[in-house]
């Protein structure tokens, strides 16, 4: 089935020995780690009872986990079905796109509970995790997804597994800079996640830039049944985005607030890239690629600002900026890209998560630089922006010159990891596939072939199915 | 590929310029009356900190989002994911089918936000928003997807959106006489969303006949896998139910009823749709159209009552009789409705929603005026129908009466309102599609036209993609 | 269509009056058997607002609705969702996977209220119902889906409503014995829903032999795209599987606990299934059904000991272990049991449901056996054994043999009760489908067939669709 033709005889893309080996030594390093490091934290930890009466907590209700765990849940239902599935409208890669995306994300999060959890809930020796911690750890895998939709296609599963390794790890440490060093406010991270992950994607297929892909060019469209495949992954990240981009805030009205908003910047966001969709086009027919990434511009562009007192009317705005954004970048800017820069960007990660998390970004400079004590309350000024300890003299405006900040270093880690990751998966023992089995399942994948064809043959008995 | 015949020439279905004007110039006008009139609620706004030692709570959780947060979520999958998906089931109109679902949704939840808002969340000129408009917003919106599927794959996307401005605005004025004139309860809205939106879209699709459509017949049916893909829209219906009849009930013992008993309504109701699909057929075979639908109509017919005593035993029955109702009528009723009245129902709304609608209100009516201090308590019977202020003297009998006439309110309005619409969308100007186009992609979609067929050669790589 | 060779004949499968009388009748007995028996319980009664007082609870977020909605929502999406379209993997039955599963769900969720309801919430000759009760109906329903997946394909719908009715009463003695007689812990239903669902469900197909299955072999396979709808159900099982675990723990820390060993140990394998599905096959291409399954053999595997103080890492190595265990039987011992032990399992429940049930039910024998005053705190230890009352003396390794105990009583009453139920089944009056029709929609379903052939001439408008 498989026929190498060209360079593609040398490609050696077997995986029997090399997956397995990565596979099972890391997960060995995972246990490891997890037995010296992870323990439960007081929330989780059967010593509850005693913890309750310390905190002087009357109930279990104000156990954390259901503060956070609906949105938990549907922070989980994006990263794998959300992700997963808006990638299978490759005609004939999507067995690699939701099941390469359920094995990167399943390793990372392990290594994200880790790395976030050596930064941020590191007492006395050990990682003491929770619900948030879970969410989190979705999170810094989320931004390896979005890495994972530029090289689409064009990459072993081994190889994604050693991006995974080191985007998580510098994720770790950007994540750190900004939360912990500049005291930035990113709930739904236009920065930390979307920023860093695409343009981090963006760098890695740079580097991995494939001059012949044109020969699989033909691969690289979709077909009527897998775009609806596509639309069940696009609605479930549209549908609970809002929970995305609140899973972590605050307890109460920051929560609430930004679903809210994003709900709203969702929404607007929709129609303008219908709008763009079938305007840019010569017959005005609606593009379901359009449909697919636009739609959910909106959502990552309120990923900082969320859950501040951006206002409904503020929201829509910025979701109306962004599905035109998104829409003219598909059209004009990812051609662009491909032929005078040489990023070939499979998903067209720059206009869903690229353009959009860099507004993202600056809208939450300016919202936080505006941010007043009439609008928020003086105590609510104090909660939305962590002016406590060290930060209690911070004011708006340094706080908006901060979050700027930022987005400089989120792009700078992001550039700068890229690069270096993309050299590492140039190397020559990955196993990725010839330019000419690019968006091919058959690669890496047993795929039901005489069955596909029997197809055709559904209603006409008459023939044997298998000789 | 377009190939009109008849009068097909002279329809005009190309949407450049008109449609993106609609969108940007409503999404323009969203921001202006959002900017004018919409603030956060309490409970959403960054002074929720004062707010809270004004209400005397004593934790974040009071707050109405850990409430009602889990039920909206499940709410707006039913409208993106279940009412898209369920419509799907057309051969080749799934893009279309939750296209301009996701469309019209987008823009109807901004709309119904502030009509709604207008008529029961206005406060010193200001709309204030919680996580209960979002709900109501989209409750309101569903009422639009399910007239929409009286007219799927025989409409433009503009006309679904001026269909979506009229009907929004006529639900809010129908919930306003319901809820606020004749105090009725609806929480799961068998009138106010069910009925109303039901018998709207059927007026509007009588207004609309199109008396030579079985031109495109052979297009109005199923495949194999578009059956599939319909289910998901029919699961996701299904299982979170429970939620759209609770999520707006009152805190506590009411939400939990409104899931049992509509859990329950809507097991019985598989039943009695299996045995009369089997039975209504000459080889007793299952037709997946009763499968897909009426085992839906069981959550319909509870929408009234769920939260009230209805009791696990009294849901059963209601969900056996709407099995049977809405099975029967598509089998009978459906085609009825086509021939003799004209009414071309592509989904079957009348057997989903209309009938099951109207078996809701009344039961509700029965249910209310059936109520007694034995079984709800003194403090539960006031609590269960607000019988405060100046209801405080309203019996369960008086109520039973008005909750009736509120069926014929919600009816007479959406036969009015459907009529009127129809009228307008009847204008030549939105670029509907001609009869032998109707229920086909292709007129307003890039559809993969050369991947489809490349489909065939998925293992003959021989020959070449596209010439 | 059908072309009934040899004794395909002789096999009546008409379902018409069959199926019919079987769903009326048994509907109607749940509808008397419910206004007999079924009552809401304090916190769904109206009489709630008493009940508070009575409870000294200041807030209606006390009530158990929203400890559990959340969790119930997720299992419910498991049952439906999760095991009907990890079933639609089959190329011809997709229909039957979905529809039949949501049948015997639907039928299953109502007679598993009353059963359990008679074990568990009996006052005063009333079942008292509510959201716990809920989800263990689903639960109960859980083990005759995975019974399902044995036979699926190879029986008719009127044969697996008896299979239900008898294994939701089987299900619920031997929850009985296990919870109350033995006072076992099983959370998660590693024994009661798995290892007795799947060895019941394996002496089922044991008894149903087909010796000449081999007729319909073409059909056991998979399609691209089934392969597709299949990675839906997969990764709703595995996204919600932490609330499965934790559905109906105690408040506070047991659910928070359960939720992140559950996380843990379906993270670690997926990593293993991959590592040995490309290890066991000569090149190295990984396998879909190795994918779709034995990644959820994690989640099966904590099912008893999730809340308990196994711990991150302890949930790493079961997790580790049991990806391994899964997709090695999928390899080997599937065809073993199928030739030589005649054991025909359509959906290879061994390899996910009984053998991971079996590790779950030791791994939990061993954790509790292993639990200490040190790990869990004094009061903690008590509350998650519920030492109290007759048990307050148990100690933590009495605690481990009675575990253990639960595994033998589990299996000896699925084999029984299999074999009884598979000896039931053979009568020849079920309408059963003949061995060639196996594995077949068009038996039970009005398959869309013109329409299916239509798809080849899609774009090829001259030919008519049906003659």
């Amino acid at each position: 089935m498989e026929r190498p033709r060209h360079q593609g005889m040398a490609k050696n893309t077997c995986m029997r020995w090399r997956l397995p080996l990565v596979c099972l030594l890391w997960e060995v390093a995972m246990i490891v780690l997890f037995g010296v490091f992870v323990r439960f934290n007081p929330e989780s930890d059967a010593h509850w009872e005693e913890e309750k009466q310390k905190m002087n907590l009357t109930s279990d209700i104000e156990n954390d986990f259901y503060f956070r765990y609906p949105s938990f849940q549907d922070v989980h239902v994006m990263i794998f079905v959300g992700f997963g599935f808006l990638m299978v409208f490759l005609k004939r890669y999507g067995f690699g796109a939701v099941g390469f995306n359920f094995l990167l994300a399943a390793f990372g999060i392990q290594w994200a509970l880790l790395m976030q959890g050596w930064f941020h809930s590191f007492e006395n020796g050990k990682i003491l995790i929770g619900i948030e911690n879970l969410i989190n750890a979705d999170f810094c895998v989320g931004s390896v997804c979005i890495a994972f939709g530029a090289i689409l296609g064009k990459t072993s599963p081994i190889q994604l597994l050693v991006l995974t390794l080191f985007q998580v790890t510098l994720f770790a440490v950007n994540e750190y800079i900004l939360l912990n060093l500049l005291h930035v406010k990113d709930a739904g991270g236009s920065m930390t996640i979307h920023t860093f992950g695409a343009y981090f994607g963006l760098m890695v297929t740079r580097i991995l830039y494939r001059p012949n892909l044109e020969q699989s060019k033909d691969k690289q469209g979709s077909v009527y049944h897998s775009d609806l495949f596509a639309m069940i992954g696009t609605l479930y990240l549209w549908m609970y985005w809002p929970s995305f981009n609140s899973a972590i805030s605050e307890h109460g009205d920051a929560q609430h607030r930004a679903a809210i908003n994003t709900y709203c910047s969702l929404a607007a966001c929709v129609l303008t890239t219908v709008a763009f969709s079938s305007m840019l086009q010569k017959k005005g027919k609606l593009d379901m690629v359009h449909i697919q990434n636009a739609t959910l511009a909106g959502g990552v562009a309120v990923g900082t600002s969320a859950e501040m007192m951006l206002t409904p009317y503020g929201s829509l705005i910025v979701g109306f900026i962004c599905g035109i954004v998104s829409t003219v970048g598909y059209v004009y800017l990812t051609p662009f890209l491909e032929s005078r820069l040489h990023i070939q960007d499979t998903c067209g990660i720059h206009n869903l998560h690229a353009m959009p998390g860099l507004i993202g970004g600056i809208v939450g400079a300016i919202t936080a630089a505006a941010a007043t004590e009439d609008v928020y309350g003086t105590e609510g000024l104090i909660k939305a922006f962590d002016f406590t300890g060290q930060y209690a003299t911070r004011t708006p405006s340094v706080q908006g010159g901060f979050q700027a900040a930022g987005i400089f270093v989120s792009l700078l880690m992001a550039l700068a990891g890229g690069a270096l990751v993309g050299a590492i998966l140039k190397l020559p023992i990955w196993g990725d596939p010839a330019d000419e089995n690019c968006f091919e399942d058959d690669v890496y994948w047993e795929v039901p072939e005489d069955e596909e064809s029997d197809v055709y043959r559904m209603h006409d008995p008459a023939k044997p199915a298998s000789p």
